[in-house]
């Protein structure tokens, strides 16, 4: 099963950057500046090298903070596998974060994996049982993919299993868990707080950030798909 | 309005240290070695340093999830105001942290910050409005009290007239706030972490600690209070 891109960032495949720069221009006529600056501001904090995954959420609120958190955070991709459940997030909790990220569906947690993998990442299992090293001391010079379980009974064995590491949140109290969204927004603070501070390229490439605003501009334009089509023509594109 | 402790500790008002000894040995002998080997290790980690005060907080799984984030990061007091909603905890989402943290309540936020000052605290509003520093920034060598607002105006204009300084967490998206619950989590988080490194008495004193051991003794043993006072009795207190 392949990965499912619901995004339609596929809807710029195929173009030369040189196309898209003309694209953008083009799209950025139909919105403000004010929109323009943002996109141009917060595209630059924005990152590939720590995403986000997700094994059957069932929450909608739970799901919808972790859009919130990776939006907040500025982590573009999270990744989702829903084998049992649907990954529905509630809109009043994600606060619009769903049209900012990029939401990649998966049916097995392998697929996952392997698809991640390939793109190099290192593979971060989050679970308060195992003791490997504390999200503080997690070695995030390579890229980096964190897996959050489900809300009660966390990760599959599975998942576990075929982790590249474990990571918990120091906890010293008599409870001994945290609510998966607030896990998620710990483990990305720690993470990201320190990735801005690394000498490694976390920033998306110059190309990547142009095709994320293009995606960006669809999300702020009325009937963005069609619009999109007519400018296309328009450009002769 | 003074503070009502609602935690029973006044039970133990009035004695000595080596009759709350005295007290601690008959009422652990309650109770399995387990349990008293747990409080022994997690009132080290225990810490009045930092505190927490939450302002009308309504919905009571965001009460709940503070009450959980203190347990877990160590912090033993939330100072509650309750001016216009009462604080309920969901002991669902509280996982009954409530049991192992003091709470504190007030009908006004002033009467708070008057408490809190006489002990030595710095308050310290968490707004994402004010710019004046970041939670990694902030300094903690002082006592401090983090306050947090209501879901959805957030801190009353008095909560952040009156305050010492300001702090927020560093965001980097389109969304611009978190939920009340995330956003205590990351603070906590942050502040709770630099303490422990830091060159300063976070730990609570001895007494402390048993008067704190003394208090969780009431919340394992069936009928605590009852309990308490035969045991009170039997021993000579």
């Amino acid at each position: 099963m392949p990965e499912i891109n619901k995004n339609n960032a596929h809807l710029f495949d195929g173009y030369t950057f040189e196309q898209k720069v003309k694209l953008y221009e083009a799209l950025t006529d139909l919105y403000s500046e004010n929109k323009r600056n943002l996109f141009d501001s917060l595209v630059q904090n924005r990152t590939r090298h720590v995403c986000v995954m997700v094994e059957d959420i069932y929450q909608s609120h739970n799901a919808s903070a972790v859009l919130r958190s990776c939006d907040c955070f500025g982590v573009q991709d999270v990744h989702v596998v829903e084998q049992h459940n649907k990954f529905c997030p509630n809109s009043e909790v994600a606060m619009g974060s769903n049209k900012w990220v990029d939401v990649y569906k998966y049916k097995q947690t392998l697929d996952a994996y392997d698809t991640l993998r390939k793109k190099g990442y290192q593979i971060i299992a989050t679970t308060p049982h195992e003791n490997d090293s504390m999200i503080g001391q997690l070695d995030i010079t390579k890229p980096t993919c964190l897996v959050f379980g489900t809300e009660l009974t966390g990760l599959t064995q599975e998942a576990i299993d075929h982790a590249d590491g474990y990571v918990k949140i120091p906890m010293y109290g008599f409870t001994e868990s945290f609510n998966i969204s607030v896990c998620a927004a710990l483990s990305l603070f720690s993470v990201t707080e320190r990735m801005r501070q690394l000498n490694v390229n976390w920033q998306m490439t110059e190309e990547e950030q142009l095709t994320l605003k293009l995606y960006w501009s669809l999300q702020v334009i009325k009937d963005g798909t069609n619009v999109l089509r007519t400018v296309k023509e328009r450009i002769g594109l």
